[in-house]
């Protein structure tokens, strides 16, 4: 199987990724931050090392500000909901997935506005639209760092500074980019970060992350037991509890720590280049191929390791399953939970076929790729 | 190391347990339900039948009525919150865990009324004053299946009858009593029911599970990508999707699968009269020591496997401590995030120490927990 769907779940994780979370069950399987003892305050360890790592990988100062949560969908709900109050206004664009649109059209119910910023045919965003989009009460601007359909980036380092001069808090979703692209809280003016252990970061399926920066007040959408303040009825202010109640996936975040320190390791350069490389031979191979229609920028520099593509006006779901009951390469078609950014780039309809590269392919994955491609190609001329 | 913290999270799990998650992780460790290539169809079949499984064990009649959460927690909030509004009444009992007290106030300020039936000081329940409790406007009743504090087991089944022939939603929390109690949904009118996967079900963490049954319509309380309806900005309607946004914990999921077919494999009446036999030579060789006192019914036809002492007036973490740092063996002291259950029990101020026993234990960890009470006993005099 030549796997290429590393934007839903990277696959394989480092060795260490799979010992730890085994090691974890096994030998200190317990409850981190409830008990006393050994095994307790083992996992307890553990997950504190995970919220330092992250801090070294994202410039946050305190790994306090980490909230775990179980996916990026659920940070970004955290954030989105635990944020914004009737009559607020949020901005977002055409590009986001709908962990990020379907929150915020939920909104709408309790008097919440939007305004979704248009990006262009290949993903891009103008910046100084979301500056024109600003009103009075606008308290809030969500953008992904990159399109999970067709991985065009966006410059969230002059979207940050906007937020900044203007005194709206700024959240980013970087579903497509965190491990592999340098994100600075600090230097980018991040407010609110949400993040998937699973993806870039190369932990387990069941992690997710959201950074708080310090005075920002969410309203806790869950209530439940803590470890801390257990004499109280209602939710303890301090972070992280505020935010994480009940037990949590304790063998997960240790895969995590793991995933973390294996980029700390790497050097998250060297990942991004050879992700970039890929990327880069695949695109220019591609355009070789005839019935082949690339979405998005096509470079490198504009887009991360997710491209999508088209062959002629087939169903990207007939393509997608061609490539893997015939040549065993996965990849994934259809919308991809993203329908706003398929009506941007016009493929709506029909979907697109979405290649999304690891650190763990290798050319050979690539050329393979671009053969079944030619093949298909070859017969359905 | 003897773990008695079994109330926490059981430990150790089935040898399979560690074996699928693992397996799951190494090999089919994509999305499920979200592209059609073979590693997300394999992740998607096997979500699929711990779904099944777990019908079996609960006799649940549509595997699409399980829905998968973070925990338990995550579970409770969303059957408290997604299903009350302003004006309604809800009804739950004093012995509960933060994880349902906690939403319950929070609801307060929606204007959500609530009466918090008191127990006696052994914990234990008189169900009539459930009955006495509801008002017009009561449109639930909440209650735990065992308190987490002392093992006091409430009669599930007589409060189910009660709320269906007042037409009442019942949700139960059985986070103590799953995999090891015999639990029919059908049989003792259980409108949800929630569960963490971690304790009982001898699942890993980052797994909890809320049925809900055929005609209840939860608000959702987050909205992402679900795989399905990709095209809409809203939610989808359908379940399990509708509650379950974004990429679930697929390797704790799996792992959970082999932990429930564990359970059935193994018959739950044995699981169960294993835990009960310890539980009863315990609370006997409890007894005989001086200046230990048990909290609960020290019944085990009236209680879990969980049982609460202090020794005379000592504080419980200090007990605990000894019990780890000296003798190796792995309790949970203080307020088990169970403030009112410590009211109710008297023990608000200092908290018990909490011994847990799980399948796995043997009497010869209980034999040693007594032994080390015995010395502590001798000391403290």
């Amino acid at each position: 199987m030549i796997y290429l769907d590393n934007a839903a779940t990277t696959f394989p994780k480092p060795e260490s990724v799979y010992n730890e979370v085994l090691n974890c069950m096994k030998n200190y399987g317990a409850n981190p931050g409830r008990a006393g003892h050994k095994l307790a305050l083992q996992a307890g360890r553990v997950i504190y090392e995970t919220r330092e790592n992250l801090c070294k990988l994202f410039n946050i100062r305190n790994p306090m500000n980490i909230i775990f949560t179980y996916n990026a969908t659920d940070s970004l709900n955290l954030a989105i909901k635990g944020f914004l109050n009737s009559g607020d206004h949020v901005i977002t664009t055409s590009m986001e997935h709908n962990s990020v649109i379907r929150p915020i059209k939920a909104l709408e119910k309790i008097g919440v506005e939007n305004t979704i910023v248009n990006c262009d045919k290949y993903g891009q965003l103008n910046v100084e639209d979301i500056k024109k989009a600003i009103k009075p009460n606008t308290k809030l601007i969500v953008t992904t760092h990159a399109s999970n359909v067709c991985g065009t980036l966006i410059d969230i380092e002059s979207i940050g500074k906007i937020a900044r001069e203007m005194g709206i808090t700024y959240l980013v979703d970087a579903a497509q980019t965190a491990g592999v692209y340098d994100i600075d809280v600090e230097k980018m003016n991040i407010d609110m970060l949400a993040l998937p252990g699973h993806k870039g970061l190369l932990g387990p399926q069941g992690t997710g992350i959201l950074y708080i920066k310090d005075g920002i007040d969410l309203r806790h959408l869950k209530e439940g037991g803590t470890g801390s303040k257990s004499e109280e009825l209602t939710q303890p202010h301090i972070l992280p509890d505020r935010y994480e109640s009940g037990t949590p996936n304790t063998p997960g975040i240790a895969g995590l720590n793991e995933g973390v320190k294996f980029i700390l390791k790497e050097g998250i350069d060297k990942i991004r280049k050879h992700e970039e490389e890929l990327t880069e031979y695949f695109i220019k191979e591609l355009e070789k191929i005839e019935s082949v229609k690339i979405y998005g920028p096509k470079d490198v520099k504009k887009q991360c390791s997710v491209v999508s593509i088209n062959i002629l006006d087939e169903d990207s779901s007939e393509i997608s399953y061609i490539l893997d009951s015939v040549f065993d390469i996965a990849t994934r078609s259809g919308l991809h939970c993203a329908p706003l950014a398929h009506k941007t780039l016009g493929t709506f309809e029909q979907g697109t076929v979405r290649f999304s590269i690891g650190y763990f392919n290798t050319k050979k994955d690539i050329d393979k790729a671009i053969q079944a491609l030619k093949v298909i190609d070859s017969q359905i001329k």
